[in-house]
């Protein structure tokens, strides 16, 4: 048995009373021949090994080189050194695995974000991308926990889809069909019904009209899965892949939804500042560091821990689109022709307009309602007025909107109508109408876009750094 | 707010005592104008609930049919019906959602799972696929936990990859280009470079390469996603998407592996056995009446919960290759020339012999250890004798395979030369043989495929029975 080894995190936080113990990691430097800084993933904190002069042999020395592999015992001690509670007086060092100093990608230097993603397979071991992903998994978690002490039902909604009705976006071909000889119909088109699935599938946008079939049984479900738009967008904002986190939940008007949402987000965030406050802490100063490049205008007067805090503690902000509106029109901003995109009533506010009410106005999150129905979706519920539906979009400070939701229309003769208006075909949702023709009820759900979420608490300008492996335009590396 | 209700689950587990709740829910039965039984998708359980003869209008008395939803108002009384602690005693009743009982496709009858499968959107709403999805549900919660509880990060590996050199099974391509007219190169093939990703991509059938990466960083990682299989195969056996979860340990040999993968089992089954006992003994019972159907020898020794338990009571047998080979070859079966298959050293084992020594030699899950490297992927560990490699199957009573694992390659000159026997590009895997190049360290890791173990934990025979929308050869509806 190999694993008789202490994670660093943990002998970190324990008591030195010379105790005898076992660590593997990665060397992220060695000075004097003498002190090792270890690594094993488990935080960012390095263990100190401590290597007595003279006491090993200088060939094994040489190979302790940045980004080797070693298997260290030895005894715990208190430290002398400032910054460390304690340290492992080494008795073995065992290389696990060499490393080429010359040859290694990640020099002890300060590497360019950049730079790092063409070496995202190894940018988990510097220390942004490892507090970075031990902050996505503590989300990811707490997404899961929030919602099963809540009582709701984690769905997989299909990843591969034959409906294309949702217009969310455009889509991916998933295909076993060949590109060179592809069978034909009489009048010379493919002929889908001789592909994998017998009919044209792609990769799904959502999984929301799926999550209604489960919230109209189950009463509350929610997904957590990958989702995919095949925009040719080449920004810091997009991914071609990305997941998201959809709950649906029946017997749930628009204001349930907005409580559970903030809810929610404020508990997520909570998590990870409870679990992760060294990942923070340490991302908070990469950021103040980041900031300092900027001129004075442009830092944040928050720092990421503040803004975190801000979230938590403060009830969002709840205005309906029209108030938004007024707002912008009233806005010193619009007066001195600073908006770029036209503001009137009717429009989708573009990303100067949401961050305008975020981060000027409000300085907060913002959750606005009651939008437009010409600029949503047809299964948003119709308000009363005949002009607007009952949506939900949450816009956070430097991100912009990270939730998008609605109460759906549950009313039978109101869906079809709009269906009707918006060219859905309907007997392609057959199953989808079935909900509302067989005991329909009030529902709502919406949805995060997860790598936007954990942007917003690791404070990284990038969503590219916020996933393991990118898929942009012309990127499928790894 | 819509929202003010009490789950029914919640409500049954309740001490009546003159209450007043609000329950919202779909009917399941509605009986001498009198007894409604109540669902809210929370619980198999209904709530009765009583109306008083005379009280309410004879109008909303015939709406109250088989999948309608109600909200109803009332005081929570000590039942005098046999099977139930309390009922509802409706003050107010309201339609939400009105069901035509003539044209809802089900009905108060039982339905074959053949049957059901093709009203997936809705068999959700009975008690096979309720208690199916909760544990399932349970199963996914339990993998999470046992994972953060352990310190492994939740790594997102991709599901759009453009690297093809696993070999574990066909692909679906991923793609933009247009059929009819797709750009060429000057030889007339198609030029991929065109395509989104700049190349040509798939759907993932594994995260384990990229999972890797995440371990040799993290120390100790897990995947839990989706993937693909464009296999052509019409079984109970076979999804072309489904779930799989797949750990990765730096640090961590075959031993270790083995160790963790049956604590990982045997967790998850005690957790639903701990938060699912109706759903189980529901389906418990199922099985039963199922196994009725089959002649006495082929029934069950065991009833499923017993199945459970013994698999979480009892150690996993652990055997090698060879002896599990000897042990066929010893075996009555194979004398009586039962086995339709060969058995003889260097045989990928079928089905049948896999049945064979878990259900009639160990009666038990049984780990196989040390196969022949020629049926085993390039990235396992090559033993000692030139013949084998660490690899590690674990074999389930009724469902065969459940997990497939290994010690992995860590050596870069072993795994080099055999990438180059099995014809493995090393140019395209430049980031694997990294991890190989700067500080390798034995590892290793397996993977479990999810939709098998909800099989398992379930009792169901058919795979399309424990996700929520299947997706299989010429079928991709909802």
């Amino acid at each position: 048995m190999f694993n008789k080894r202490i994670k660093i995190k943990e002998l970190l936080n324990s008591e030195p009373q010379e105790q005898q113990e076992t660590v593997m990691g990665w060397v992220r430097t060695f000075r004097n021949n003498q002190f090792i800084a270890l690594n094993d993933g488990s935080t960012n904190n390095n263990l100190q090994v401590v290597l007595e002069l003279g006491k090993f042999d200088e060939d094994l020395l040489k190979r302790i080189t940045t980004s080797a592999s070693l298997k260290v015992t030895g005894t715990v001690i208190p430290s002398l050194g400032k910054g460390q509670k304690l340290e492992l007086k080494a008795d073995t060092v065992e290389i696990l695995g060499d490393s080429d100093a010359e040859k290694y990608p990640l020099q002890p230097k300060k590497h360019s974000l950049e730079f790092l993603r063409e070496k995202a397979h190894l940018r988990f071991r510097t220390n942004t991308f490892g507090a970075i992903f031990r902050i996505r998994h503590s989300l990811a978690f707490a997404i899961h926990k929030f919602f099963n002490d809540k009582g709701f039902v984690y769905l997989h909604t299909p990843i591969v889809t034959a409906s294309d009705a949702e217009g969310a976006g455009e889509m991916f071909r998933v295909t076993t069909l060949p590109f060179d000889n592809p069978p034909r119909l009489d009048d010379g088109s493919v002929d889908f019904t001789e592909d994998f699935f017998g009919r044209s599938t792609n990769l799904t946008v959502s999984g929301q009209l799926e999550g209604e079939l489960g919230a109209t049984a189950f009463g509350e479900i929610y997904t957590f899965g990958p989702t995919f738009r095949a925009e040719n967008s080449n920004t810091a904002r997009h991914l071609a892949e990305f997941w998201m986190i959809e709950p649906e939940m029946a017997f749930c008007d628009l204001e349930d939804n907005m409580n559970l949402a903030e809810e929610f987000i404020q508990y997520i965030i909570r998590y990870a500042m409870d679990h992760n406050a060294d990942d923070l802490e340490f991302l908070r100063q990469r950021l103040l560091d980041e900031e300092k490049q900027k001129p004075q205008a442009e830092r944040s007067e928050l720092d990421l821990i503040q803004k975190l805090q801000f979230v938590t503690e403060n009830k969002f902000e709840r205005i309906t689109y029209t108030e938004a509106i007024d707002i912008l029109l009233q806005s010193p901003a619009y007066k001195k022709k600073k908006f770029q995109y036209e503001v009137k009533w009717g429009i989708d506010m573009q990303s100067e307009h949401e961050r305008y009410l975020v981060e000027k106005h409000f300085k907060k999150p913002v959750i606005v309602t009651n939008y437009p129905k010409e600029i949503k979706a047809f299964y948003m519920r119709q308000n009363e007025d005949g002009k607007t539906v009952a949506a939900m979009d949450i816009l956070a400070p430097g991100i912009g909107e990270i939730v998008g939701g609605s109460q759906r229309e549950e009313r039978m003769d109101k869906l079809t109508e709009r269906m009707k208006e918006m060219h859905i075909p309907a007997e392609e949702l057959w199953w989808y109408l079935d909900t509302r023709r067989f005991g329909t009820v009030p529902h709502a759900g919406f949805g995060l876009g997860f790598e936007r979420m954990v942007q917003f608490v690791t404070g990284m300008g990038n969503i590219r750094d916020v996933i393991a492996f990118p898929r942009t335009p012309k990127n499928a590396e790894f």
